[in-house]
């Protein structure tokens, strides 16, 4: 797991900028290529090292990822590393061609959302993973397999799901060839103890690997369950900038946890991020610019961190 | 204990309504006295059994509490749980007077902010804690002391506080007297390590009797701190509607931590409320419009719980 190790550490906490891809994903407006460059460029100053930049999607139903290539490429330039979704063959294999770090596939907790969200069985969706690992393998090994579960802790279609049903969809997507398994809280229906529960059988599952956890804040519940996935074992998060990402069926609504606020967390709670609160206060500028009618969110934007007081962790030497 | 275990019972969790107080201290313009009946009646219907109703100050400083006794008596005619601060021997005697179910004498956590703020040393607000319960002792027995301790997380004035010496205070609150004892971060600077391991020092220190978790959500921890103080024997936590209590020195700032959610959060935890978050809209919508300059916050009040799964705890029986 060498590829892994040197991306994902299991000795600290990592946090994923999902902005530019989950942030983008059901908005009015979007930064042009520039902007996202600048943006990308301001979050790299600032510590940040890990950026899910878009989706290998159609162009012309999917104009906000339409500059994919250009994101990659200052990723690449900037040193950091980048991931990107591909929801099939065809996208998995222009996944390959470029300078890309990881491949996202997506695979749901539920059969009903599976269907409706991807139209293909959720078994169809963790053989797209072996499907994809296998291309990577043949052609450019060094990249990172990335599987996301959606809808792990709850389903807007089909309403409670069984943490032993996400458990055996991770185990599967391992099996399939997956470096890293992801467990989304899509539709914002978890609390701290079962993202504390579930984070810790996952972290029985995957042993030495690290996973990843990726939180919605639209109960306001995104913070307290990014705590219980740290106290239970979860190293890697996903958070966007000003909590980019809100969902268009409930005005207002906070989409990803707020990237600024999973800093203060992580350190407060003794991991170090290495990430700078004023440089992202300058990325944030940036981004509010270029997207004039989103809202963004967050406390530690407005209130800054304690002057006075100690916050952060002790660096890792 | 028997009048403090039929008020905060140990083997359930107790949300306290402060907005009536510690959301009314700071602002412009506040309900009038019909629509502070009005918001009482209101949270009442919806489940809520105990609120911080104001302070007895001097009416020409603090227009906003001119009303305590009418808040009073409409909180004894709905048959719910009241109290309000007491800040010298005069306020306490006044409020030895009323019908008032507890008196909250304030405490702060360090020598620089309990000069700042109160123009006395901690010793002399313990003293006093004292004096209001032998006041209570020899007048009007059934009362609840409760003793809030400012700060304990970190100082605006003073900065980093030490767990050992808020636990050296809250010791001294009980031995001076008081039936309760409070924990509030008053200015935000709290982590959800810190929280857990003060609340769980606490508990080992009031062993049987129950304490209250006071937190503000300036830094967005809000939610995670208090799922951690009940992960670690907290019962009782302070919240406010919408969060009122903003900062007036960080616009936009959110104060207390928003009920709505903190009702949605001991659920998910396995604490049943017994409060009805349809019911809080609707109190909601009364502040809100008896307080149109005021921002209101949460995600509850605007997404609403899961529609098609699980969320409450089972009831108590």
């Amino acid at each position: 797991m060498n590829r892994l190790s040197n991306i994902y550490p299991t000795d600290r906490v990592t946090l994923r900028e999902v902005g530019l891809r989950d942030g983008l994903q059901l908005v009015r407006t979007w930064p042009d290529t520039d902007a996202k460059r600048a943006w990308l460029a301001a979050e790299a100053r600032a510590g940040v090292r890990h950026f899910e930049g878009g989706s290998f999607l159609p162009a012309a139903r999917f104009p906000q990822f339409a500059d994919i290539l250009d994101v990659i490429e200052t990723a690449g330039t900037l040193g950091v590393h980048s991931a990107a979704l591909a929801l099939n063959e065809r996208g998995a294999a222009e996944a390959m061609a470029t300078g890309i770090g990881e491949v996202v596939c997506v695979v749901s907790a539920t059969e009903e959302h599976s269907q409706a969200n991807m139209r293909r069985s959720r078994a169809d969706a963790v053989a797209l993973v072996g499907q994809v690992t296998a291309l990577r393998d043949a052609t450019v090994p060094d990249k990172v397999i990335n599987a996301g579960i959606a809808m792990c802790f709850g389903c807007s279609i089909s309403g409670d799901v069984a943490p032993a049903e996400v458990l055996r969809l991770a185990e599967a997507c391992l099996m399939a060839g997956a470096d890293i398994v992801g467990l989304a809280d899509t539709v914002g229906y978890a609390g701290p103890r079962s993202v504390g529960a579930l984070c810790a059988d996952m972290a029985r599952l995957c042993g030495d690997r690290p996973f990843i956890i990726h939180l919605h804040d639209t109960r306001g519940m995104g913070v307290a369950n990014a705590a219980a996935a740290l106290d239970n074992g979860a190293r890697v998060i996903d958070a966007s900038l000003g909590g980019l990402g809100g969902c268009p069926f409930a005005p207002g609504a906070t989409g990803n946890v707020v990237f600024e606020d999973i800093v203060f967390l992580a350190e407060s709670m003794g991991f170090p991020t290495g990430i700078d609160l004023e440089g992202l206060k300058e990325a944030r500028a940036i981004v509010e610019k270029a997207m004039p009618g989103e809202a963004f969110h967050g406390a530690l934007n407005r209130a800054g961190p304690p002057q006075n007081a100690g916050w952060r962790a002790t660096p890792v030497a």
